[in-house]
């Protein structure tokens, strides 16, 4: 790997802190990616290369004054365009807010400037990260969709433009593009990372989540972000970040009991990713088996997509009244469905998530982790859709952590594996995800 | 005062420790007093006289024995029906809960147990602690409502039946019926008794509150009542209850400001009502302005009845899917209207309390508490309704502490001067009351 832009985030701050690579060159590498391939995969709404630039320089000049701010010295990071940033707009995929020059960084932007990473640019984000597709292009090849909604994030992580991005779920919009893409997405429990200066949607599910090309990575970024935020109502106390050394500690040796569950969604995977992940589950040997729940948990999916409506008819119908036209037709009808949704379905389904959760915290005392579908298939060819949401939704519903890892091709194309665990036990999903990619790898 | 039925809880309790009364004596007052006149008022809806003495004797030895369990010791309480209890039926004054026996008692239940009270019966509540009237009847005249929804412990307190009793309010079924019955009544901060164990209605309104025979009396039930249960979603952690503390030591001289605010839904106030409070905050002199706030507030109440429309849906719909003919015509009315409520309009409401409060809060840094009126006049005469519990909901959908002292005489009928505070700031609430207090005393 000669080009510092295909290196791994963790490897590139490690050269960093010891001499070998400057923030300012690989940066510069970051940012030639960019110019070479930004016509063919539209991953950027905003970037001031100059501005990045300037960034690197600074984490360059602090290293040799005063040695690196966190782990993550140095480091760009592509930062999805629902989430503030002081120096650059934020317009959230929508002639709504075109122009929006937020006053300060969002909490999790202002936590990176300190660890010392580099801002590089916005990336695209769908229609106020919702389900119309973006102009963003799949990164392995640029007639499929890279998903939605953080469809930037997705496509530069995976396109070697930056070694590490931000994105948010709601529904699958962090987990999805990580399948569609071929890299490593983490969407951590709900309240991990505070939502504070990010647009919201939708307040009970809104995740903050991260993408990078190894597990490393993800660790490196989450134990940077990972910082409570009294002012997120959803954020919860938490001890030390160190998810880092959770990846490091894994023991290879493993010992994990892995629950397959095919989900109730099942029919809504295609053939070839049903086999894929069915190939993939009994590779895992007996340390895998497949879990099945009682029947209330039918209704998991459902259940979210009500939450969710209600909450967007909240969030966003202020912007339906105020010019509609400004919308898409996709993004109208989908808040006109959503006002239709009363307040009795809404808290009635809030009410349900706890039921459901404790079952699958139950599954998650047999197993170490539960391994689905991160996507219901690979990214589909053509722009008419982001791809089905339906194998995410559910967990953002629950507010469990997820990771999906790229261990699948499909049709040539990428599809991720999803591990979900227990809520605030990112550490230990971690661990069990380590172990799975060790045995990918010893089998290879 | 030769009666111990008619004693204040404090002075009842004094004396119970003192060994001048015993608990049973006590008792079999309450019990002669509710023989005399529990007929005209209906205020019970389950009495087993045995089951009381049979707790007031174990006092009585609990105390001989090894001293009282805390400055309620010996003290009879009357519980409203929608309140568990493990050894009476708890009926919530619907058919669909006739004969129902809860397994354990509610939270503030085992409280007042633990604390050496005698848990005398239960009190009427209108179904479902909603707006259908309930057999109850007003103590000064019989042929005028109590008001609702804790009809029977405004009853009973106010008819010498039992010196305390619990009530609950989601519109204003704990501040109406103590305006109604001339009687002492506190509804705390969302938050400062639990609900476990209650008939929820609207989990972000729902509040137990108290009623007695002075200050003194909420104070002393209140500290009992006030600890921290991480069981409901809404209590919050608190240190040791001073609440009577706070009474004993209010300062005579005073030197607090009172703010009497008229609220937006003044002219749903009686004219005598209003003549009634305006002379009353005249008569507080210089220490009493009237206040007034921005627009924004107008649509408090408004706000109020949608939340608790949207959860009255969610908590009371699966009584109305199973069998609605068991429902008044009234409340099958309301749960038609609560079901066309949407999520957006819920939300909406949601969210704009805290802007409500905001605005409030910041009235009580220039003041010490506000005034209002307790109730829109006093208690109507007839049973078609339970009164309006407009100058209510509003500070119920805040989550604030409300004291409705028994101050005024309005054509010969009892009614209430209701001071408000700032969320979990009862001590201070109750102080400015105690002074209040004081100067009407002065000036009698």
């Amino acid at each position: 790997m000669d080009n510092p832009a295909d290196l791994t985030a963790s490897e590139a701050a490690k050269r960093i802190r010891a001499g070998d690579l400057t923030s300012l060159k690989l940066t510069e590498a970051c940012l030639a990616r960019i110019e070479q391939r930004e016509e063919a995969l539209q991953a950027w709404a905003y970037l001031d290369a100059d501005l990045a630039r300037a960034q690197a320089q600074a984490a360059d000049d602090a290293l040799a004054a005063g040695g690196p701010r966190s782990a993550l010295h140095g480091v760009p990071v592509g930062i999805k365009d629902i989430i503030d940033t002081a120096d650059m707009p934020t317009e959230s995929g929508t002639p709504h807010f075109a122009g929006r020059r937020p006053e300060r960084d969002a909490h999790c932007v202002a936590l990176l400037r300190d660890a010392g990473a580099v801002i590089l640019g916005k990336t695209v984000t769908t229609e106020l990260a919702s389900l119309a597709p973006s102009k963003s292009r799949n990164p392995v090849n640029p007639a499929h969709s890279p998903g939605g909604s953080s469809a930037g994030s997705g496509a530069a992580v995976g396109g070697g433009m930056v070694p590490l991005a931000l994105g948010t779920q709601t529904g699958g919009s962090v987990i999805r593009p990580a399948s569609f893409c071929g890299v490593h997405g983490l969407k951590p429990t709900l309240g991990f990372i505070s939502r504070r200066g990010v647009t919201l949607q939708s307040h009970t599910l809104d995740t903050v989540g991260v993408y990078g090309r190894s597990l490393d990575d993800l660790a490196l970024i989450s134990d940077v972000l990972g910082a409570f935020d009294p002012d997120d109502d959803v954020a919860y106390p938490r001890g030390a970040a160190r998810l880092g050394q959770a990846v490091a500690e894994a023991a290879p040796s493993g010992g994990y009991r892995i629950g397959f569950w095919k989900t109730p969604v099942w029919d809504r995977a295609e053939p070839r990713a049903q086999a894929a992940i069915e190939d993939f589950a009994g590779g895992l040997g007996p340390a895998c088996r497949e879990i099945a729940f009682g029947g209330g948990i039918e209704r998991i999916s459902e259940d979210h997509q009500c939450v969710m409506s209600g909450e967007n008819a909240h969030y966003y119908g202020p912007l339906y009244d105020k010019d509609k036209s400004l919308l898409t037709e996709q993004m109208r009808g989908r808040l006109e469905a959503a006002f239709a949704v009363s307040a009795r379905q809404y808290l009635d389904a809030v009410n349900r998530r706890e039921v459901h959760y404790e079952e699958v915290a139950a599954a998650l005392d047999e197993s170490d982790a539960i391994l689905c579908l991160s996507s219901a298939g690979p990214a589909p060819e053509g722009f008419a859709t982001t791809g089905d949401a339906i194998f995410n939704g559910l967990w953002t519903f629950l507010g469990v952590p997820c990771v999906s890892l790229p261990l699948l091709t499909v049709d040539g194309m990428p599809m991720g594996v999803q591990l979900v665990g227990k809520r605030r036990e990112e550490d230990k999903l971690l661990r069990v995800a380590k172990w799975v990619e060790g045995q990918v790898a010893g089998r290879a």
